[in-house]
């Protein structure tokens, strides 16, 4: 019933402690202390229960939690992935992310440190991403009852598309483009993990994918649809979209890049790379006669300069993906039906 | 790396595993059967990665994470208290809530029979709120790494308030009201935690204050800043409001309801019923011109229909509360230094 059977530090270090989660005192001062300076923006300084903002038409909303672990792995960190990974669906409704909300589940006894850097990385990230932090929330709760810390973060952005972008607008002969090689997100999270000994560093993608999306709708390419490919990866993206669209799809194995570290990982490991998460790739799905201008578009901006065509949905069984193979045989692709690597995201 | 390893069933239930975490084939079956036909709308539907909300004008944005344990207690449940919550928050910021995006984060091994129970039980306090949850998110993490579940929920909704109404609009000589009595819901959730055999079942006061907060605003009453009582009290409440106000604040306590029964169990435990979290509680802070008005709106509306006048701001070191005690002696009311009830909300 106060700080007393709290320890606040352990082995020297500050930690977080249940009297952070109470609502008092201690909450006040780790607002002020630690969030509060790195977020800095007006509707913080308001201190009131929500943001008040200014919107006009139509927006887009979202929201995820991340449970990644470990929170800090090659290319990134729980706190970089809870806010591109928002923004990144904001964009991938054809909308301009603008605000974030942030809730934080901490484990009693996560290092104060450790919470500091997490909070740092989400704020570079939202400065990068050009998104507001404007509302959040802290939770603590007992050692054992969470892993160090949860994040989720909510986001609002202005629909830019002038049409609407979602699964429902593909049709037949839409091409399939895909922003750069997939793979390596899930490998550097469970390389870490499992503390993999790897010849190379395989770093996370992790990053906004707004940039280039805006640009191809500001540019006016027909985007029908658009998809980041994380849990899952893009197996799942293209099934999920075939699935809504009522459409088969078919791409070709050879035009999708994965880089030839992640695909020997994924074959030593027995992963499809198809099946593994990025958090830096998007497919967009656009017209035929777009293509060209669309890679042109997406290959300007360094997060999509390796955006290639891999393939197109067509007429057939809803759902049904099929890869063609280097060698001229095909598979069928389908999605992951169990858990290939847990908190991956 | 497959269902194998993920028990479906313990001692005959059907639990949550892994791969519901998976974004594969058992996350698209859970979604289908238990959350998309609880939620039910046009934007769940869609399948996207958020949903696209037409807007006007400002608008609030707000987020809170619920870690409440047990997860059922008399009179709620974390469901409802996951809507309810952030309804209020919302309508604290002078708005009208309409939609809501939902985050969970399951604990390996869950029944799927609670997670049930939760989901339907925030439907129906969906429904009751006037609420869309139109965009959502699940996570699993693995047994011990979480308790049973947590949920996030953000909100946003129409600004009706035609003044901003935030804690720096008080000025003083505004009242203080108070919507009804205060303590129920965390002598509810400690009592069910520490299984107190009390005479009378304590019931908590989880419930949506919107709609007293719309009519007050409808009515054109001079409301200049609200506040839930959720964790720290109607002392936070107090004491943070007038913190930003840069004003004193001065208490009647006798005017203040405390359920007799809730009163005991505080008394019992040496807690102050002004620290105790409440869910269906709040105060408005009105000019002294629309007092007797602003109280027989509140009365009209069954969630506060004991509403009361309690205190006033007033010139005075920024952030002093002072409570009058029935005898006349008066005491600084302060918020918490330390955790009184860890996971209330």
């Amino acid at each position: 019933m106060s700080d007393i059977h709290c320890p606040v530090t352990v082995d020297g270090q500050d930690v977080v402690t249940m009297a952070h989660g109470g609502g008092g005192r201690a909450t006040a001062r780790l607002l002020d202390s630690l969030f509060r300076p790195a977020f800095d923006n007006p509707w913080l300084e308001r201190q009131h229960d929500g943001a008040v903002l200014d919107m006009a038409g139509a927006m887009a909303f979202t929201t995820d939690s991340y449970v990644v672990r470990p929170l800090f792995f090659p290319g990134s960190d729980i706190g970089a992935m809870a806010v591109h990974g928002t923004v990144n669906d904001l964009a991938m409704c054809g909308a301009e992310p603008q605000y974030l909300s942030a809730g934080f589940i901490l484990e009693e006894g996560l290092p104060l440190t450790t919470l500091r850097q997490v909070i740092d990385s989400m704020a570079s990230a939202a400065r990068k991403a050009g998104v507001r932090i404007v509302t959040g929330d802290l939770k603590v709760v007992e050692r054992g009852k969470a892993d160090g810390l949860y994040i989720n973060t909510a986001g609002v952005g202005r629909i830019v598309a002038a049409d609407p972008v979602e699964p429902g607008q593909v049709r037949s002969g839409d091409r399939v483009l895909l922003s750069g090689d997939i793979g390596r997100h899930g490998i550097a999270v469970m390389a870490a993990r499992e503390k993999l000994d790897l010849e190379s560093a395989i770093e996370s993608d992790c990053a906004s994918i707004a940039s280039p999306v805006l640009a191809l709708l500001h540019e006016g390419i027909a985007v029908r649809c658009l998809r980041d490919l994380t849990r899952g990866g893009l197996a799942s993206g293209l099934v999920e979209v075939a699935e809504t669209a009522g459409l088969a799809a078919r791409i070709q194995e050879a035009d999708i890049p994965v880089r030839e570290d992640v695909s020997a990982v994924c074959e030593l490991l027995g992963l499809d790379p198809l099946h593994v998460a990025n958090e830096g790739r998007f497919m967009a799905v656009v017209a035929p006669e777009d293509v060209d201008r669309a890679l042109a578009i997406l290959r300007c901006h360094r997060v999509s300069k390796a955006a290639v065509e891999i393939g197109r949905f067509q007429e057939g069984r809803a759902g049904q993906v099929t890869a063609e193979s280097l060698i001229g045989g095909t598979r069928i692709v389908d999605r992951l039906s169990g858990e290939q690597l847990p908190r991956i995201c």
